[in-house]
């Protein structure tokens, strides 16, 4: 893995008003983070890594890592990127690196030394990681031990009365920032945490939104971004979601948008 | 109507590179121009219309009409839109208004003396509107007179062999350049327009593509646009739209691309 590409100095002025701040609360900090084509796709297909981002949208993702206590993504990604989950800007003390939380319901996830997570924590260049499962998971010596070799932790989160099959984002926050201890989490993808978050009941939960755009379609049948449709007061449908704060950053052929969720009080 | 908000000079200097230049060829130089949400959809649902675009990148599609010999939609769009299809650019001149070009193979469209189009038309503030139907389209005496009696005119476009139900898009912009005269087109939507000429072997056919993209999400279910998923030479999907000479302007909340379709040649 080379280094990131520098940033120019306008592209994290453009960022600051989004970092994370002490929030006080029973959340952490949370900010969405994904790349999409112009047709708002992650990937070309489920389980697939597209490469979207160019080189200097890439570096604002790695400037964003260091600045988050941790870093959450779903178990799909986990399988098809193998991503190391650190910031690679060169200097970068491990204390400023976050903590990979991967969200995996029924502990499928099978970690093994050649993992590029595992590696990556074992190696120093970056914490070791949390896994999150359901309390009813399977238990799973073998993959525990793998984790908790290179300091990681498994998590087993409550699930809530009747026990409902997909996460409760609500829930699953305040579980992180009390039974994790963090304070600010970034959230990386994919499509279903994506999805997930910028529905309707969820948005007051995401602080900040950071979305590059690449000049690209990927076309019908990839990993959509698209937020359940939403039906208004008045019983038509009515945008799924609406931004304040918006600020956007050209870099390279990317663009990259930055704001707040405007969330309905 | 209000007249549309001054755009500073920054966005017609981006512009510019991608405004129509004389083609010499069979086709007319064609610029697709459209607004999306963030998730890549013209409106909320088929039939209706959704207010994307702020005032400056409406302001910026009033300029690049002002550089088009003709405007082209669909049916779909003209009836749920009942748009003007003029520059309302305040003392534009009606030598550098478009003409207004609807595509409706069937002959639904059903004008009157109200039609915004229309009116355009009869008041003098925009061209008259020429109308495609395909040539086995129904005769409509009534309607034919109301679009020549502000000085439109009706097209009948020969069918191909085999008579495919889809505009063939390469025989459809010949015939706007042979038969209609039109030097550069204007493409503005609606979502089959616009998922047609993004297509692998419609790309060509494009010259420049101006997209703006509004800071909301409409949701699933809205009008997509996305063009059809592409198989590569390796049996794998590949994106199905690639860009060159790509550029952004930031615009108010909203932000624009210009670029080139990259054609495999």
């Amino acid at each position: 893995m080379s280094a990131p590409t520098p940033l120019p100095p306008t592209a994290t002025t453009f960022l600051t008003p989004y970092l994370p701040h002490p929030t006080g609360g029973h959340y952490p900090f949370t900010t969405l983070t994904y790349a999409v084509s112009l047709d708002s796709h992650l990937s070309l297909s489920p389980g697939t890594q597209t490469h979207l981002s160019g080189p200097l949208s890439k570096s604002l993702t790695h400037h964003l890592r260091t600045h988050h206590a941790a870093l959450l993504i779903g178990l799909t990604t986990a399988l098809s990127d193998d991503p190391g989950l650190n910031s690679r800007i060169p200097g970068t003390p491990l204390s400023a690196q976050p903590t990979p939380i991967i969200l995996d319901p029924r502990f499928r996830w099978t970690p093994t030394a050649t993992t590029r997570v595992i590696r990556t924590a074992a190696s120093g260049a970056g914490k070791p990681p949390y896994v999150l499962v359901r309390a009813d998971a399977p238990e799973h010596a073998d993959k525990t031990a793998v984790i908790e070799g290179v300091g990681g932790r498994v998590f087993r989160v409550p699930v809530p009365p009747g026990g409902a099959e997909r996460w409760e984002w609500d829930v699953l926050l305040r579980f992180i920032r009390r039974e994790c201890g963090v304070e600010s989490v970034m959230v990386e993808g994919g499509g279903e945490v994506v999805n997930a978050l910028l529905e309707a009941r969820n948005q007051k939960l995401v602080d900040s939104v950071v979305v590059t755009v690449a000049p690209v379609y990927l076309g019908r049948g990839g990993v959509n971004v698209s937020p359940l449709g939403r039906i208004g007061s008045e019983g038509r449908r009515v945008p799924a979601a609406r931004f304040r704060d918006v600020a956007w950053c050209v870099l390279g052929d990317d663009v990259v948008m930055a704001a707040r969720p405007d969330v309905e009080i």
